[in-house]
């Protein structure tokens, strides 16, 4: 088996893109990541997308991108795991390459969802959960969020304030990041005045449905300085997966599939969270920060909001996580995001995170869930 | 780079299943395939789909088959490359063993196509093609395939009449296919007399929608011998790709991603159509099984509907095609296809193809398409 690096990144801004298609977005990320990277050609391409089909009437994002982006003829395919494509694709570009069938390849997630009415989007996103079971009932992504964050509140004591802090922290980390969709800094009392959304989830709870599309390059590390001063060599990449439905879980309070996913990156890295240097969670909404910094082992159970009570998830914090803004205010595109949050782990990592940089960084995770927890990808990456 | 073999193999009937759901069928063929192969676990579950989120209104099937099929936890996502989705999803779970990511995976296909009315699934395959430069014009795949058999007919003198063998062998070798949607033989008279869909296509040289599901599990070679008595080896495994529209194309008659993903296949596996037994074409209509042949060397160009005419594509002809029904009359689940041409092609190897036994079967190919022709999966076996 190949060891993987990563050898370029690029990203468009996360946003509102009325003037940009899917295509244009996915060329944008992929032109600057092989930029990045010094590459002219690649073997593969490996897209992260849930909602082309349901948003833009297009499937085959594949051979579509490849073919915009002036590479026809190449192997390309799209992955999908719902809000968790973009880490699946990554593991599927790196075995690409750590079994010697490519050996350059970009890994590339794109989403388009501002185009159509937002109770559209809503129903669309509510294919990442079980069709029979939840969705057919009428419940939505921010409805399944609410009843857990509910049942977490419930469960261990909290209120609804004490989330503030995840959605205050991410946002600060907004202001510095210039492809961030808010990147607008938020106070507590902003935050307790927030329209409700879902009892007891508020606007600020929830991150935003936007376009945008990140991409990277990957390579032998064997050979990646020959395109790169900073490769960013791949530790370890797992894919978990739990039910979809909450009625399944056997512990709604508890990511199994999260849990599974940290520990078999934590072996193939042979690491703890205890040297993870920053942790980019999938904070769709608050709660799933709380309950990913739980399922990967950096608070017990019930204690995730104390992480962010105590100030100890901030670029100089114990655990500093969304380092660049998180899914609530860089944008959640959501085929796209866990592309985006392996970008931001790799600037971090190649010491050009600006006023954002975690000092001396040398080992990031990401983790990049889909549905309420039923897939989850987890990556732990290293400066070489 | 680990070699990898297919130890075990399942597939559902294909027809219209209303009585049961997109993860009921899936599980029945991984259940046949996991008792097939002898393994009550796998490490991965790579599912080739194009439509659930369109027709069925689920995404996330890695996750949700897995769980429904009591596996829930290991890593699963889904492929997507139009109607090339099974074939693509084969290479994903070549790659995961190939790099000694995993020991035991299964690559499935699976599609619902019957539950939604015709007009609808017509739509939903439009997404295959260019939404942009083709869809949005109306042009359904039928409307597509029409044009390139018109210009083929006009560009090399054939009359519609001469492509009635591809339908006839379909049909003739479904007549022994248990798991066929349309095992009845059918004559020359009746292929001249059946109703026009757009011409010059009519009823028969079209492939039926349909439900259905397929699956084949993998294994480093060097271990398939614990679990089955006639593993098959895949010698190679290659997917290239083209533009979606037909008007981008350099040559409207020449499946160039066809052509650069067999001659990848033939170099991977070292072989040449010479050498080849048995080709299971992707025939969704009469003219793309001539394309086929055609790009992948077995005739020249111009020359594909000649072995029909000439008899050369029967059981024991020089190039026996659609051995089980092919597309046109085993059916054709769109994303499931892919992953039936392979158990196919593994039956055969195995000597247990029944009167369809193509004599002393070594070597097998299949070519799985998306669209029309812009994702071309191929893939080698081998008896060993």
């Amino acid at each position: 088996m190949r060891d993987v690096s990563i050898i370029g990144i690029g990203q468009t801004p996360v946003g509102e893109h009325w003037d940009k298609s899917l295509r244009e977005l996915a060329y944008e990320a992929l032109a600057a990541a092989m930029k990045d990277a010094r590459v002219e050609h690649i073997d593969g391409l490996y897209v992260g997308n849930m909602l082309s089909g349901e948003l833009t009437s297009q499937e085959h994002l594949g051979a579509l991108i490849a073919e915009h982006s002036g590479l026809r003829g190449i192997e390309a395919v799209k992955i999908e795991a719902a809000c968790g494509s973009g880490g699946a694709a990554l593991r599927i570009g790196y075995a690409m390459i750590a079994g010697g069938l490519s050996d350059v390849v970009a890994v590339m997630g794109v989403e388009k969802m501002t185009d159509k009415p937002s109770h559209m989007v809503t129903s669309a996103l509510a294919m990442a959960a079980d069709a029979e079971a939840e969705a057919l009932q009428g419940l939505s992504f921010v409805g399944i969020n609410a009843l857990l964050m509910k049942r977490y509140m419930h469960e261990y004591g909290y209120q609804k304030d004490d989330f503030a802090n995840f959605a205050i922290n991410a946002h600060a980390n907004a202001v510095n990041n210039p492809y961030a969709m808010f990147p607008q800094a938020i106070t507590a009392k902003q935050f307790a005045a927030a329209k409700p959304v879902a009892d007891p989830i508020n606007l600020l709870d929830s991150s935003p449905i936007a376009d945008g599309a990140a991409c990277v390059i990957l390579a032998p590390t064997q050979i990646a300085k020959e395109f790169t001063d900073k490769p960013i060599r791949i530790r370890a990449t797992a894919i978990a997966t739990d039910s979809l439905a909450l009625q399944d879980r056997r512990d709604v309070l508890y990511l199994e599939g999260g849990a599974i996913s940290a520990q078999k990156a934590y072996a193939m890295a042979g690491v703890g969270p205890g040297d993870i240097d920053l942790f980019e969670v999938h904070d769709a909404f608050t709660i799933m920060s709380a309950l990913s910094l739980e399922a990967s082992g950096f608070a017990r159970r019930g204690q995730g909001v104390l992480l962010a009570l105590d100030g100890q998830i901030g670029i100089k914090g114990k655990v500093p996580i969304t380092t660049m803004g998180g899914l609530k205010a860089r944008g959640h595109p959501v085929g796209a995001t866990g592309v985006y949050q392996l970008v931001e782990v790799a600037i971090q990592l190649r010491g050009e995170a600006g006023a954002n940089q975690v000092p001396d960084a040398r080992l990031g995770m990401a983790q990049n869930i889909g549905g309420s927890g039923a897939t989850v990808a987890t990556t732990i990456l290293e400066r070489i």
